[in-house]
């Protein structure tokens, strides 16, 4: 019973996983079609949303199946409702993943990213994939050390985050309103897909310590 | 033991309807900070949402010491899990909340609203409200004939938000850059903050009929 209750957990386990696999698969493809102005790698990461609210879905069915049958305390309660969470932050990484593809289509055969921004939004794409890599391996091994560094790389996000808004203020800037708002709300979604990551590594955080990582002010 | 039960499950509809209403307070002071030009008003609406973030920490405690001592199943577990769901919407609500608030302060002692706009800014306060007053009889009565109204209202709220963006893309725009992104961002906190009370009132749906509210496309 025992056996197969661990079993099902590392399951679950390996669903958080796969999620994670295919949120930064989303967001790598998502910036590449972003920054190529491509129309099919776009409309593929805008397809494959689906795949990730369907495992989510899976993934709670089990979850909650579990805990009838089991009847879990403790930390393994913990671990599940953690679980649950975690499932909703991938969910919606993942979204924000294709709000960037959307982004990419809408405004295809143009580019939505002028040539200035390109590399500090190529950045923010690597940031989001190395967090969300470094967020899989917590998921993975309970790893607390990469769970601080995470919020390292969250600052790196911030920062990256400023440059573009600085960019987007001075008086050089040429690309007029509807640029400016497109790369507002960009700027936000790679930020806010981070802030998922940071709330991912500060919930296992929780689960091995007992305490909270110290939030950042 | 049964009666306790469900004694601690009314208290934990309790603290979400607290949550629910300190989030309506929040949105409806922000908002009034935000047309109005009022920091002291801005600083208090930033100063509580500590509270609503300590509400949530209490209740998921008191949700898994329930699901831990009187292994709920089936529907009991059901009603559990989609409460810690609605209490992470609801401070990420207050989180949205606060963000209006900390618009208005920043930009103190100017304010952050063109003359234009605060018409349509107004209206989306207002539309946030009724959403959440909605949400907040949804939560109490799990009355889902409003949970569905709530999907019209966020159609007018989306119908808002666009309102705004097209404002920013007219031709006889006047006040730059940096209000422009103000704008953009202040609209997506408002269409969120909706986002999140539709998210609740579908949970609900679900928890009642079993079946998925028809989702927007």
């Amino acid at each position: 019973m025992r056996d197969q209750y661990n079993e099902e957990l590392d399951s679950m386990r390996t669903s958080l996983l796969l999620m994670a696999g295919l949120v930064k698969d989303s967001i790598s493809k998502g910036t590449l079609a972003l920054l190529t102005c491509d129309l099919s790698l776009a409309e593929q990461v805008i397809a494959e949303d689906n795949v990730i609210d369907t495992i989510q879905h899976d993934l709670d069915a089990r979850g909650l199946n579990l805990m009838a049958r089991q009847q879990p305390v403790a930390s393994d309660l913990r671990t599940l409702v953690t679980g649950f969470r975690m499932s909703a932050d991938l969910e919606r990484m993942g979204a924000l993943a294709n709000h960037i593809a959307k982004l990419a289509r809408m405004r295809f055969p143009g580019c939505a990213v002028p040539a200035e921004l390109i590399p500090t939004i190529e950045e923010m794409g690597r940031t989001a994939v190395l967090i969300i890599d470094k967020m899989a391996s917590v998921i993975e091994h309970r790893d607390i050390v990469r769970a601080l560094e995470i919020e390292t790389d969250d600052d790196q996000m911030d920062i990256l985050h400023r440059k573009i808004i600085s960019t987007l203020l001075a008086d050089d800037w040429a690309h007029g309103i509807e640029t400016a708002i497109d790369m507002t709300l960009l700027a936000r979604y790679y930020e806010r897909c981070a802030d998922h990551a940071v709330s991912i590594a500060r919930r296992v955080y929780f689960l091995v310590t007992g305490e909270y990582a110290s939030p950042k002010a």
